[in-house]
Protein backbone atom coordinates (compact mmCIF):
# COMPACT_ATOMS: atom_id res chain seq x y z
CA UNK A 1 0.00 0.00 0.00
CA UNK A 2 1.15 3.39 -0.87
CA UNK A 3 0.16 7.28 -0.07
CA UNK A 4 -1.68 6.77 -3.64
CA UNK A 5 -0.83 7.27 -7.52
CA UNK A 6 -1.67 10.40 -9.23
CA UNK A 7 -2.57 11.15 -13.05
CA UNK A 8 -2.04 14.09 -15.00
CA UNK A 9 -2.62 14.23 -18.63
CA UNK A 10 -0.85 10.99 -19.21
CA UNK A 11 1.33 10.58 -16.88
CA UNK A 12 1.58 8.55 -13.33
CA UNK A 13 3.20 10.08 -10.33
CA UNK A 14 3.54 10.43 -6.53
CA UNK A 15 0.98 12.39 -4.69
CA UNK A 16 3.73 14.69 -3.73
CA UNK A 17 4.88 15.62 -7.15
CA UNK A 18 1.09 16.32 -8.33
CA UNK A 19 1.14 19.94 -9.00
CA UNK A 20 -0.67 22.51 -11.78
CA UNK A 21 0.00 25.72 -12.90
CA UNK A 22 -1.22 28.69 -10.39
CA UNK A 23 -2.47 30.20 -13.67
CA UNK A 24 -4.58 27.10 -14.53
CA UNK A 25 -8.32 28.86 -15.00
CA UNK A 26 -9.80 25.64 -12.87
CA UNK A 27 -8.28 27.20 -9.79
CA UNK A 28 -8.32 31.09 -11.05
CA UNK A 29 -11.95 30.78 -12.35
CA UNK A 30 -13.50 27.80 -9.77
CA UNK A 31 -13.38 26.21 -13.82
CA UNK A 32 -13.39 22.87 -12.94
CA UNK A 33 -15.66 19.81 -12.48
CA UNK A 34 -14.97 16.66 -10.44
CA UNK A 35 -15.99 13.12 -9.18
CA UNK A 36 -15.36 10.45 -6.18
CA UNK A 37 -15.71 6.91 -6.75
CA UNK A 38 -14.10 4.48 -4.16
CA UNK A 39 -12.92 0.33 -4.46
CA UNK A 40 -13.12 -1.77 -1.15
CA UNK A 41 -12.24 -5.20 -1.49
CA UNK A 42 -10.66 -3.97 -4.76
CA UNK A 43 -13.76 -3.57 -6.19
CA UNK A 44 -15.52 -0.06 -7.78
CA UNK A 45 -18.81 0.65 -6.09
CA UNK A 46 -21.28 1.95 -9.23
CA UNK A 47 -18.16 3.50 -11.46
CA UNK A 48 -20.38 3.80 -14.51
CA UNK A 49 -22.75 6.11 -12.75
CA UNK A 50 -19.94 7.77 -11.12
CA UNK A 51 -18.27 8.08 -14.51
CA UNK A 52 -21.53 9.49 -16.73
CA UNK A 53 -22.11 11.99 -13.59
CA UNK A 54 -18.57 13.39 -14.27
CA UNK A 55 -19.50 13.50 -18.33
CA UNK A 56 -22.23 15.45 -17.72
CA UNK A 57 -20.36 17.82 -15.18
CA UNK A 58 -17.99 18.18 -17.53
CA UNK A 59 -21.06 19.10 -20.37
CA UNK A 60 -23.02 21.24 -17.70
CA UNK A 61 -19.21 23.25 -17.13
CA UNK A 62 -18.84 23.38 -21.05
CA UNK A 63 -15.45 21.59 -20.31
CA UNK A 64 -14.26 18.87 -23.32
CA UNK A 65 -12.98 15.54 -21.84
CA UNK A 66 -10.03 14.71 -23.91
CA UNK A 67 -10.16 11.31 -22.64
CA UNK A 68 -13.45 8.89 -23.78
CA UNK A 69 -15.09 7.09 -20.77
CA UNK A 70 -13.60 3.76 -21.60
CA UNK A 71 -10.12 6.01 -20.93
CA UNK A 72 -11.53 7.18 -17.52
CA UNK A 73 -12.73 4.21 -16.70
CA UNK A 74 -9.22 2.21 -17.18
CA UNK A 75 -7.05 5.15 -15.43
CA UNK A 76 -9.67 4.94 -12.92
CA UNK A 77 -8.23 1.41 -12.75
CA UNK A 78 -4.87 2.02 -13.52
CA UNK A 79 -4.19 4.49 -10.48
CA UNK A 80 -5.68 1.64 -7.87
CA UNK A 81 -3.92 -0.81 -9.28
CA UNK A 82 -0.14 1.13 -9.37
CA UNK A 83 -0.98 2.35 -5.90
CA UNK A 84 -1.65 -1.02 -4.51
CA UNK A 85 -4.83 -0.18 -2.33
CA UNK A 86 -7.74 -2.44 -1.74
CA UNK A 87 -9.69 0.24 -0.61
CA UNK A 88 -9.34 3.45 -2.20
CA UNK A 89 -10.94 6.99 -2.79
CA UNK A 90 -10.96 7.40 -6.51
CA UNK A 91 -10.91 11.19 -7.43
CA UNK A 92 -11.49 11.87 -11.35
CA UNK A 93 -11.13 15.93 -12.11
CA UNK A 94 -10.80 17.71 -14.65
CA UNK A 95 -9.48 22.33 -15.39
CA UNK A 96 -9.90 24.80 -17.81
CA UNK A 97 -5.94 24.82 -18.09
CA UNK A 98 -3.65 27.26 -17.95
CA UNK A 99 -3.90 30.06 -20.42
CA UNK A 100 -1.15 32.93 -21.71
CA UNK A 101 -0.15 35.48 -19.12
CA UNK A 102 -3.27 37.96 -19.41
CA UNK A 103 -5.87 35.23 -21.65
CA UNK A 104 -9.25 35.10 -19.68
CA UNK A 105 -11.44 33.58 -22.96
CA UNK A 106 -12.08 29.78 -22.08
CA UNK A 107 -12.14 28.84 -25.33
CA UNK A 108 -8.66 28.87 -25.98
CA UNK A 109 -7.84 26.46 -23.46
CA UNK A 110 -6.72 22.95 -23.58
CA UNK A 111 -8.57 21.35 -20.43
CA UNK A 112 -6.15 19.09 -18.10
CA UNK A 113 -7.23 15.88 -16.89
CA UNK A 114 -5.88 14.39 -13.52
CA UNK A 115 -7.34 11.09 -11.72
CA UNK A 116 -5.75 9.94 -8.54
CA UNK A 117 -6.20 6.90 -6.06
CA UNK A 118 -5.55 7.42 -2.21
CA UNK A 119 -6.67 4.92 0.37
CA UNK A 120 -9.73 5.28 1.64
CA UNK A 121 -11.04 8.67 2.99
CA UNK A 122 -13.76 8.79 5.98
CA UNK A 123 -15.15 12.46 6.20
CA UNK A 124 -15.26 12.52 9.47
CA UNK A 125 -12.85 9.81 10.65
CA UNK A 126 -14.02 6.12 10.62
CA UNK A 127 -15.42 6.89 13.98
CA UNK A 128 -17.91 9.29 13.67
CA UNK A 129 -18.60 7.92 10.06
CA UNK A 130 -19.89 4.96 11.65
CA UNK A 131 -21.45 6.08 15.25
CA UNK A 132 -22.83 9.22 14.53
CA UNK A 133 -21.46 13.05 14.04
CA UNK A 134 -23.07 16.26 15.23
CA UNK A 135 -23.84 18.62 12.54
CA UNK A 136 -24.46 22.18 12.36
CA UNK A 137 -27.28 23.72 10.69
CA UNK A 138 -24.99 26.70 9.12
CA UNK A 139 -26.17 30.15 8.37
CA UNK A 140 -24.42 30.22 5.57
CA UNK A 141 -26.43 30.11 2.49
CA UNK A 142 -25.68 26.94 0.13
CA UNK A 143 -24.56 28.50 -3.26
CA UNK A 144 -27.77 28.79 -5.63
CA UNK A 145 -28.18 26.63 -8.44
CA UNK A 146 -29.10 29.74 -10.57
CA UNK A 147 -25.64 30.78 -10.22
CA UNK A 148 -23.57 27.60 -10.47
CA UNK A 149 -25.73 24.42 -11.01
CA UNK A 150 -24.59 22.22 -7.99
CA UNK A 151 -25.93 19.23 -10.03
CA UNK A 152 -22.46 19.69 -11.44
CA UNK A 153 -19.81 18.94 -9.01
CA UNK A 154 -17.28 21.15 -8.65
CA UNK A 155 -15.03 23.00 -6.47
CA UNK A 156 -16.90 26.49 -5.95
CA UNK A 157 -17.26 25.69 -1.97
CA UNK A 158 -16.18 28.63 0.05
CA UNK A 159 -19.72 28.40 1.39
CA UNK A 160 -19.26 24.98 2.32
CA UNK A 161 -16.25 25.69 3.75
CA UNK A 162 -17.49 28.92 6.09
CA UNK A 163 -20.30 27.08 7.04
CA UNK A 164 -17.71 23.99 8.18
CA UNK A 165 -15.96 26.80 10.21
CA UNK A 166 -19.34 27.89 11.83
CA UNK A 167 -20.15 24.44 12.90
CA UNK A 168 -16.76 24.01 14.53
CA UNK A 169 -17.38 27.58 16.68
CA UNK A 170 -20.01 26.12 18.03
CA UNK A 171 -18.59 22.70 18.52
CA UNK A 172 -19.99 20.42 15.61
CA UNK A 173 -18.36 18.16 13.67
CA UNK A 174 -19.80 19.52 10.18
CA UNK A 175 -22.40 21.56 8.69
CA UNK A 176 -25.74 21.39 7.03
CA UNK A 177 -26.86 24.56 4.71
CA UNK A 178 -30.21 25.57 3.52
CA UNK A 179 -30.70 27.29 0.45
CA UNK A 180 -32.42 30.46 -0.78
CA UNK A 181 -35.85 29.26 0.18
CA UNK A 182 -34.91 28.58 3.84
CA UNK A 183 -35.17 24.72 2.89
CA UNK A 184 -32.23 22.07 3.50
CA UNK A 185 -29.24 21.37 0.76
CA UNK A 186 -26.52 19.09 1.47
CA UNK A 187 -23.83 19.30 4.28
CA UNK A 188 -19.77 19.96 2.65
CA UNK A 189 -19.31 16.93 0.53
CA UNK A 190 -22.22 14.51 1.54
CA UNK A 191 -26.37 14.78 1.22
CA UNK A 192 -28.57 14.40 4.30
CA UNK A 193 -32.05 12.27 4.69
CA UNK A 194 -34.38 12.51 7.98
CA UNK A 195 -36.17 9.40 9.09
CA UNK A 196 -40.20 10.56 10.92
CA UNK A 197 -42.45 7.50 11.58
CA UNK A 198 -40.36 5.04 9.61
CA UNK A 199 -40.36 7.24 6.64
CA UNK A 200 -36.78 8.47 4.69
CA UNK A 201 -36.58 11.78 3.14
CA UNK A 202 -34.11 14.00 1.41
CA UNK A 203 -33.71 17.37 -0.05
CA UNK A 204 -34.04 17.32 -3.70
CA UNK A 205 -33.63 20.99 -4.70
CA UNK A 206 -30.33 22.70 -5.43
CA UNK A 207 -27.65 20.04 -4.31
CA UNK A 208 -25.43 17.12 -5.85
CA UNK A 209 -27.18 14.03 -6.75
CA UNK A 210 -25.31 11.87 -4.96
CA UNK A 211 -24.45 8.61 -5.83
CA UNK A 212 -24.62 7.05 -2.53
CA UNK A 213 -27.57 8.38 -2.35
CA UNK A 214 -29.03 6.95 -5.15
CA UNK A 215 -28.08 3.36 -3.27
CA UNK A 216 -29.54 4.54 -0.24
CA UNK A 217 -32.36 4.70 -2.21
CA UNK A 218 -32.67 1.44 -3.91
CA UNK A 219 -31.78 -0.16 -0.46
CA UNK A 220 -34.49 1.55 1.24
CA UNK A 221 -36.61 -0.03 -1.62
CA UNK A 222 -35.42 -3.35 -1.04
CA UNK A 223 -35.85 -3.27 2.73
CA UNK A 224 -39.45 -1.63 2.20
CA UNK A 225 -38.39 1.39 3.82
CA UNK A 226 -40.53 4.43 2.31
CA UNK A 227 -38.41 6.74 0.65
CA UNK A 228 -39.18 9.88 -1.05
CA UNK A 229 -37.32 13.39 -2.14
CA UNK A 230 -38.51 16.82 -1.44
CA UNK A 231 -38.22 20.31 0.60
CA UNK A 232 -37.34 19.75 3.94
CA UNK A 233 -37.60 22.76 6.35
CA UNK A 234 -34.77 22.94 8.69
CA UNK A 235 -37.60 22.82 11.49
CA UNK A 236 -38.67 19.17 11.02
CA UNK A 237 -35.01 17.93 11.95
CA UNK A 238 -36.55 18.74 15.80
CA UNK A 239 -39.12 15.87 14.85
CA UNK A 240 -37.08 13.48 13.18
CA UNK A 241 -36.46 10.08 14.96
CA UNK A 242 -33.35 9.93 13.05
CA UNK A 243 -31.06 11.79 10.75
CA UNK A 244 -28.54 10.74 8.65
CA UNK A 245 -26.08 11.42 5.64
CA UNK A 246 -24.53 9.80 2.81
CA UNK A 247 -21.38 10.13 0.56
CA UNK A 248 -18.45 7.81 -1.37
CA UNK A 249 -16.69 8.86 1.74
CA UNK A 250 -18.29 7.23 4.68
CA UNK A 251 -20.93 5.53 3.13
CA UNK A 252 -24.35 5.63 5.44
CA UNK A 253 -23.68 7.54 8.50
CA UNK A 254 -25.61 8.47 11.47
CA UNK A 255 -26.06 12.11 12.42
CA UNK A 256 -26.68 11.65 16.32
CA UNK A 257 -26.95 15.45 17.35
CA UNK A 258 -27.70 18.79 15.47
CA UNK A 259 -27.11 21.85 16.59
CA UNK A 260 -25.31 19.85 19.65
CA UNK A 261 -28.74 18.45 20.42
CA UNK A 262 -29.87 14.76 20.39
CA UNK A 263 -31.66 13.25 17.67
CA UNK A 264 -33.72 10.38 19.01
CA UNK A 265 -31.76 8.96 22.11
CA UNK A 266 -28.65 9.88 20.30
CA UNK A 267 -27.09 6.84 19.22
CA UNK A 268 -27.80 5.85 15.22
CA UNK A 269 -31.18 4.77 14.65
CA UNK A 270 -32.82 1.61 13.81
CA UNK A 271 -33.65 2.68 9.95
CA UNK A 272 -30.34 4.20 9.72
CA UNK A 273 -28.54 1.46 11.44
CA UNK A 274 -30.48 -0.80 8.63
CA UNK A 275 -29.51 0.88 5.61
CA UNK A 276 -25.59 1.32 7.16
CA UNK A 277 -25.71 -2.70 6.98
CA UNK A 278 -27.05 -3.35 3.99
CA UNK A 279 -25.11 -0.95 2.37
CA UNK A 280 -21.42 -2.06 3.81
CA UNK A 281 -22.35 -5.79 3.25
CA UNK A 282 -23.57 -4.82 0.00
CA UNK A 283 -20.24 -3.27 -0.17
CA UNK A 284 -18.14 -6.07 1.12
CA UNK A 285 -20.12 -8.56 -1.21
CA UNK A 286 -19.03 -6.12 -4.40
CA UNK A 287 -22.88 -4.59 -4.62
CA UNK A 288 -22.93 -2.65 -8.12
CA UNK A 289 -18.98 -3.81 -8.36
CA UNK A 290 -16.57 -3.98 -10.90
CA UNK A 291 -13.27 -5.60 -10.01
CA UNK A 292 -10.26 -3.14 -10.83
CA UNK A 293 -8.13 -5.95 -12.49
CA UNK A 294 -11.68 -6.74 -14.10
CA UNK A 295 -11.62 -3.04 -15.44
CA UNK A 296 -7.83 -3.39 -16.97
CA UNK A 297 -8.66 -6.59 -18.10
CA UNK A 298 -11.27 -5.32 -19.98
CA UNK B 1 10.55 43.56 -20.10
CA UNK B 2 10.27 39.59 -18.72
CA UNK B 3 6.73 37.24 -19.25
CA UNK B 4 6.91 38.19 -15.23
CA UNK B 5 8.17 37.08 -11.94
CA UNK B 6 6.47 35.11 -9.55
CA UNK B 7 6.64 34.98 -5.55
CA UNK B 8 5.83 31.50 -3.55
CA UNK B 9 6.44 31.61 -0.33
CA UNK B 10 9.45 32.69 -0.21
CA UNK B 11 10.92 32.15 -3.55
CA UNK B 12 10.84 34.09 -6.49
CA UNK B 13 10.56 32.24 -9.96
CA UNK B 14 9.46 32.49 -13.50
CA UNK B 15 5.72 31.69 -14.31
CA UNK B 16 5.91 28.59 -16.19
CA UNK B 17 7.68 27.06 -13.10
CA UNK B 18 5.19 28.37 -10.85
CA UNK B 19 2.93 25.93 -9.45
CA UNK B 20 0.93 24.53 -6.41
CA UNK B 21 -0.11 21.14 -5.18
CA UNK B 22 -3.05 19.92 -6.87
CA UNK B 23 -4.54 19.17 -3.46
CA UNK B 24 -4.19 22.98 -2.13
CA UNK B 25 -7.36 23.68 -0.74
CA UNK B 26 -7.18 26.95 -2.09
CA UNK B 27 -8.15 25.07 -5.23
CA UNK B 28 -10.73 21.56 -3.94
CA UNK B 29 -12.30 24.09 -1.47
CA UNK B 30 -12.29 27.51 -3.52
CA UNK B 31 -10.85 28.53 -0.20
CA UNK B 32 -8.41 31.49 -1.16
CA UNK B 33 -8.94 35.17 -1.82
CA UNK B 34 -6.29 37.82 -4.03
CA UNK B 35 -6.38 41.01 -5.02
CA UNK B 36 -5.12 42.84 -8.24
CA UNK B 37 -3.18 46.18 -8.31
CA UNK B 38 -0.87 47.42 -11.30
CA UNK B 39 1.82 50.08 -11.99
CA UNK B 40 1.73 52.52 -14.75
CA UNK B 41 5.16 54.07 -15.26
CA UNK B 42 6.64 52.68 -12.32
CA UNK B 43 4.34 53.57 -9.72
CA UNK B 44 1.39 51.43 -8.15
CA UNK B 45 -2.02 52.37 -7.77
CA UNK B 46 -3.66 52.74 -4.44
CA UNK B 47 -1.55 50.34 -3.37
CA UNK B 48 -2.45 50.09 0.22
CA UNK B 49 -6.15 50.31 -0.47
CA UNK B 50 -5.80 46.99 -2.48
CA UNK B 51 -3.43 45.46 0.52
CA UNK B 52 -6.07 46.48 2.68
CA UNK B 53 -8.81 45.09 0.90
CA UNK B 54 -6.73 41.93 0.72
CA UNK B 55 -6.33 41.81 3.93
CA UNK B 56 -10.21 42.02 4.75
CA UNK B 57 -10.98 39.20 2.19
CA UNK B 58 -8.53 36.98 4.09
CA UNK B 59 -10.49 38.13 7.61
CA UNK B 60 -13.43 37.36 6.05
CA UNK B 61 -12.34 33.99 4.60
CA UNK B 62 -10.89 33.22 7.81
CA UNK B 63 -7.17 32.82 6.15
CA UNK B 64 -4.32 34.00 8.24
CA UNK B 65 -1.51 35.67 5.98
CA UNK B 66 1.70 34.94 7.85
CA UNK B 67 3.06 38.04 5.82
CA UNK B 68 2.36 41.04 7.14
CA UNK B 69 0.96 44.39 5.63
CA UNK B 70 4.49 45.79 5.06
CA UNK B 71 5.61 42.56 3.71
CA UNK B 72 3.18 42.34 1.23
CA UNK B 73 4.08 46.10 0.17
CA UNK B 74 7.47 45.17 -0.59
CA UNK B 75 6.83 41.62 -2.61
CA UNK B 76 4.76 43.19 -5.04
CA UNK B 77 7.58 45.72 -5.35
CA UNK B 78 9.59 43.41 -5.76
CA UNK B 79 8.28 41.23 -7.73
CA UNK B 80 7.72 44.39 -10.12
CA UNK B 81 11.13 45.13 -10.05
CA UNK B 82 12.49 41.35 -10.45
CA UNK B 83 9.92 41.67 -13.73
CA UNK B 84 11.65 44.76 -14.98
CA UNK B 85 8.23 45.84 -15.64
CA UNK B 86 6.83 49.70 -16.06
CA UNK B 87 2.71 48.30 -16.67
CA UNK B 88 2.27 45.84 -14.67
CA UNK B 89 -0.63 43.45 -13.96
CA UNK B 90 0.12 42.35 -9.96
CA UNK B 91 -1.91 39.64 -8.41
CA UNK B 92 -1.48 38.57 -4.55
CA UNK B 93 -3.33 35.43 -3.04
CA UNK B 94 -3.24 33.09 -0.23
CA UNK B 95 -4.68 29.81 -0.45
CA UNK B 96 -5.07 27.58 2.66
CA UNK B 97 -2.75 25.03 2.03
CA UNK B 98 -2.41 21.52 0.88
CA UNK B 99 -3.97 19.14 3.69
CA UNK B 100 -2.53 15.32 3.76
CA UNK B 101 -4.50 13.14 2.26
CA UNK B 102 -8.06 12.49 3.13
CA UNK B 103 -8.03 15.89 6.10
CA UNK B 104 -10.90 17.84 5.66
CA UNK B 105 -10.38 20.39 8.52
CA UNK B 106 -9.27 23.72 7.09
CA UNK B 107 -7.89 24.82 10.60
CA UNK B 108 -4.97 22.46 10.23
CA UNK B 109 -3.36 23.91 7.15
CA UNK B 110 -0.66 26.25 6.32
CA UNK B 111 -1.77 28.90 3.97
CA UNK B 112 0.55 29.66 0.95
CA UNK B 113 1.49 33.26 -0.50
CA UNK B 114 1.36 33.69 -4.01
CA UNK B 115 2.31 37.24 -5.58
CA UNK B 116 2.96 37.85 -9.12
CA UNK B 117 3.52 40.93 -11.81
CA UNK B 118 3.41 40.22 -15.09
CA UNK B 119 2.90 42.50 -18.43
CA UNK B 120 -0.22 45.01 -17.79
CA UNK B 121 -3.23 43.10 -18.48
CA UNK B 122 -6.48 44.85 -20.45
CA UNK B 123 -9.36 42.55 -20.06
CA UNK B 124 -11.05 42.54 -23.28
CA UNK B 125 -7.74 43.40 -25.01
CA UNK B 126 -6.38 47.53 -24.95
CA UNK B 127 -8.41 48.55 -27.85
CA UNK B 128 -12.27 47.52 -26.26
CA UNK B 129 -11.16 48.69 -23.00
CA UNK B 130 -10.29 51.87 -24.46
CA UNK B 131 -12.90 52.50 -27.04
CA UNK B 132 -15.98 49.97 -26.29
CA UNK B 133 -16.93 46.86 -25.59
CA UNK B 134 -20.56 44.67 -26.17
CA UNK B 135 -21.91 43.70 -22.75
CA UNK B 136 -24.40 40.93 -22.21
CA UNK B 137 -27.11 40.94 -19.61
CA UNK B 138 -26.31 37.18 -18.17
CA UNK B 139 -29.36 34.74 -17.00
CA UNK B 140 -26.72 33.18 -14.90
CA UNK B 141 -27.60 34.82 -11.34
CA UNK B 142 -24.47 36.25 -9.61
CA UNK B 143 -23.32 33.80 -6.41
CA UNK B 144 -25.15 35.67 -3.58
CA UNK B 145 -23.26 37.47 -1.06
CA UNK B 146 -25.73 35.40 1.31
CA UNK B 147 -23.38 32.02 0.81
CA UNK B 148 -20.14 33.44 -0.26
CA UNK B 149 -19.39 37.14 0.92
CA UNK B 150 -18.53 38.97 -3.03
CA UNK B 151 -16.92 41.85 -1.07
CA UNK B 152 -14.06 39.67 -0.37
CA UNK B 153 -12.40 38.73 -3.29
CA UNK B 154 -12.54 35.21 -4.28
CA UNK B 155 -11.49 32.55 -7.30
CA UNK B 156 -15.18 30.71 -7.00
CA UNK B 157 -16.25 32.18 -10.18
CA UNK B 158 -18.28 29.63 -12.38
CA UNK B 159 -21.23 31.60 -12.84
CA UNK B 160 -19.15 34.38 -14.51
CA UNK B 161 -17.62 31.61 -16.56
CA UNK B 162 -20.57 30.63 -17.58
CA UNK B 163 -22.25 33.97 -17.95
CA UNK B 164 -19.14 34.75 -20.54
CA UNK B 165 -19.43 32.39 -21.99
CA UNK B 166 -23.60 32.98 -22.63
CA UNK B 167 -22.12 36.17 -23.86
CA UNK B 168 -19.67 34.69 -26.26
CA UNK B 169 -23.02 32.86 -27.58
CA UNK B 170 -24.77 35.79 -28.20
CA UNK B 171 -21.51 37.61 -30.22
CA UNK B 172 -21.05 40.07 -27.21
CA UNK B 173 -18.01 40.38 -25.70
CA UNK B 174 -18.48 39.46 -21.35
CA UNK B 175 -21.28 39.67 -19.37
CA UNK B 176 -23.19 41.51 -16.43
CA UNK B 177 -24.83 39.13 -13.79
CA UNK B 178 -27.46 40.17 -11.79
CA UNK B 179 -28.36 39.45 -8.17
CA UNK B 180 -31.30 36.44 -6.81
CA UNK B 181 -33.16 39.98 -6.52
CA UNK B 182 -33.08 40.75 -9.87
CA UNK B 183 -30.92 43.76 -10.20
CA UNK B 184 -27.42 44.52 -11.77
CA UNK B 185 -24.43 43.47 -10.09
CA UNK B 186 -21.24 43.02 -11.49
CA UNK B 187 -19.56 40.98 -14.63
CA UNK B 188 -16.32 38.84 -14.83
CA UNK B 189 -13.70 40.95 -12.87
CA UNK B 190 -15.74 44.36 -13.07
CA UNK B 191 -17.96 46.97 -11.49
CA UNK B 192 -20.49 48.33 -13.88
CA UNK B 193 -21.95 51.68 -14.33
CA UNK B 194 -24.87 53.75 -15.98
CA UNK B 195 -25.31 57.30 -17.03
CA UNK B 196 -28.59 58.82 -17.27
CA UNK B 197 -29.29 62.68 -17.57
CA UNK B 198 -25.78 63.60 -16.63
CA UNK B 199 -25.74 61.55 -13.33
CA UNK B 200 -23.15 57.89 -12.83
CA UNK B 201 -25.08 54.96 -10.75
CA UNK B 202 -23.64 51.83 -10.21
CA UNK B 203 -25.31 48.99 -7.88
CA UNK B 204 -23.73 48.69 -4.59
CA UNK B 205 -25.72 44.96 -3.78
CA UNK B 206 -23.79 41.56 -4.48
CA UNK B 207 -20.26 42.84 -5.64
CA UNK B 208 -16.70 43.70 -4.79
CA UNK B 209 -16.20 46.57 -4.12
CA UNK B 210 -13.91 47.85 -6.44
CA UNK B 211 -10.88 50.29 -5.47
CA UNK B 212 -11.64 51.51 -9.47
CA UNK B 213 -14.96 52.11 -8.28
CA UNK B 214 -13.82 53.91 -5.90
CA UNK B 215 -11.42 55.79 -7.61
CA UNK B 216 -14.66 56.85 -10.27
CA UNK B 217 -16.51 58.01 -7.64
CA UNK B 218 -13.95 60.27 -6.69
CA UNK B 219 -13.75 61.65 -10.04
CA UNK B 220 -17.01 61.78 -10.27
CA UNK B 221 -17.06 64.19 -6.94
CA UNK B 222 -13.94 66.12 -8.34
CA UNK B 223 -15.47 66.99 -11.51
CA UNK B 224 -19.16 68.16 -10.34
CA UNK B 225 -20.56 64.60 -11.61
CA UNK B 226 -23.42 63.13 -9.39
CA UNK B 227 -22.61 59.59 -8.83
CA UNK B 228 -25.00 57.35 -6.67
CA UNK B 229 -24.47 53.60 -5.55
CA UNK B 230 -27.66 52.07 -5.18
CA UNK B 231 -30.31 49.16 -7.22
CA UNK B 232 -30.06 49.10 -10.47
CA UNK B 233 -32.47 46.93 -12.73
CA UNK B 234 -31.21 45.23 -16.14
CA UNK B 235 -34.09 47.68 -17.90
CA UNK B 236 -32.39 51.09 -16.81
CA UNK B 237 -30.05 50.12 -19.38
CA UNK B 238 -31.99 50.82 -22.23
CA UNK B 239 -32.81 54.17 -20.82
CA UNK B 240 -29.07 54.79 -20.08
CA UNK B 241 -27.34 57.02 -22.32
CA UNK B 242 -24.07 55.57 -21.45
CA UNK B 243 -22.92 52.90 -19.73
CA UNK B 244 -19.54 51.81 -18.53
CA UNK B 245 -17.02 49.71 -16.45
CA UNK B 246 -14.21 50.16 -14.15
CA UNK B 247 -11.55 47.21 -13.63
CA UNK B 248 -7.99 47.34 -12.85
CA UNK B 249 -6.86 45.46 -15.39
CA UNK B 250 -8.62 48.17 -18.14
CA UNK B 251 -9.33 51.24 -16.00
CA UNK B 252 -12.71 53.25 -16.86
CA UNK B 253 -14.02 51.63 -19.99
CA UNK B 254 -16.97 52.59 -21.73
CA UNK B 255 -19.72 49.63 -22.85
CA UNK B 256 -20.90 50.63 -26.03
CA UNK B 257 -23.45 48.26 -26.96
CA UNK B 258 -25.53 46.17 -24.21
CA UNK B 259 -26.92 42.73 -26.06
CA UNK B 260 -25.94 43.82 -29.17
CA UNK B 261 -27.83 47.23 -29.31
CA UNK B 262 -26.33 50.40 -29.22
CA UNK B 263 -26.20 52.61 -25.91
CA UNK B 264 -26.71 56.09 -27.17
CA UNK B 265 -25.02 56.39 -30.55
CA UNK B 266 -22.87 53.04 -29.49
CA UNK B 267 -19.76 55.13 -29.43
CA UNK B 268 -17.93 56.23 -25.85
CA UNK B 269 -20.33 58.63 -24.56
CA UNK B 270 -19.04 62.38 -22.66
CA UNK B 271 -19.37 61.49 -19.32
CA UNK B 272 -17.62 58.02 -19.59
CA UNK B 273 -14.83 60.03 -21.83
CA UNK B 274 -14.47 62.27 -19.04
CA UNK B 275 -13.51 60.04 -16.07
CA UNK B 276 -11.86 57.61 -18.57
CA UNK B 277 -9.11 60.77 -19.17
CA UNK B 278 -9.11 61.91 -16.03
CA UNK B 279 -8.29 58.15 -14.61
CA UNK B 280 -5.47 57.73 -17.13
CA UNK B 281 -3.88 61.13 -16.94
CA UNK B 282 -4.32 60.96 -13.63
CA UNK B 283 -2.61 56.97 -13.54
CA UNK B 284 -0.16 58.80 -15.81
CA UNK B 285 0.95 62.08 -13.77
CA UNK B 286 0.81 59.51 -10.49
CA UNK B 287 -1.89 60.25 -8.78
CA UNK B 288 -2.80 57.73 -5.67
CA UNK B 289 0.59 56.66 -6.68
CA UNK B 290 3.81 55.43 -4.69
CA UNK B 291 7.29 54.66 -7.14
CA UNK B 292 8.11 50.93 -6.74
CA UNK B 293 11.70 52.33 -6.66
CA UNK B 294 9.80 54.33 -3.43
CA UNK B 295 8.40 51.13 -2.05
CA UNK B 296 11.61 48.86 -2.26
CA UNK B 297 14.02 52.00 -0.31
CA UNK B 298 11.46 52.22 2.01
Amino acid sequence: MSDGIVFIDGEYMRPEDATMSIFDAGFVWGDSVYDVTSTWNGRFFMLDEHLERFRRSCEGFRLENPRSFEEMRRICAECVHRAGLSNAYVKMQITRGAPAPGVSDPRSLIPSVVVYAIPYVWIWGEDKCRHGADLFVSGVERVSSKAIDQRFKNYNRADLVQARFEAYDHGCDDAILTGADGCLTEGPGFNVFIVREGAVASPDYNILEGITRRAVRELCEREGIPFELRKIRPDEIARASEVFASTTAGGVMPVTRVNGRPIGNGHAGIVTSRIQQAYWSGREAGWHGVGVSDVLAG
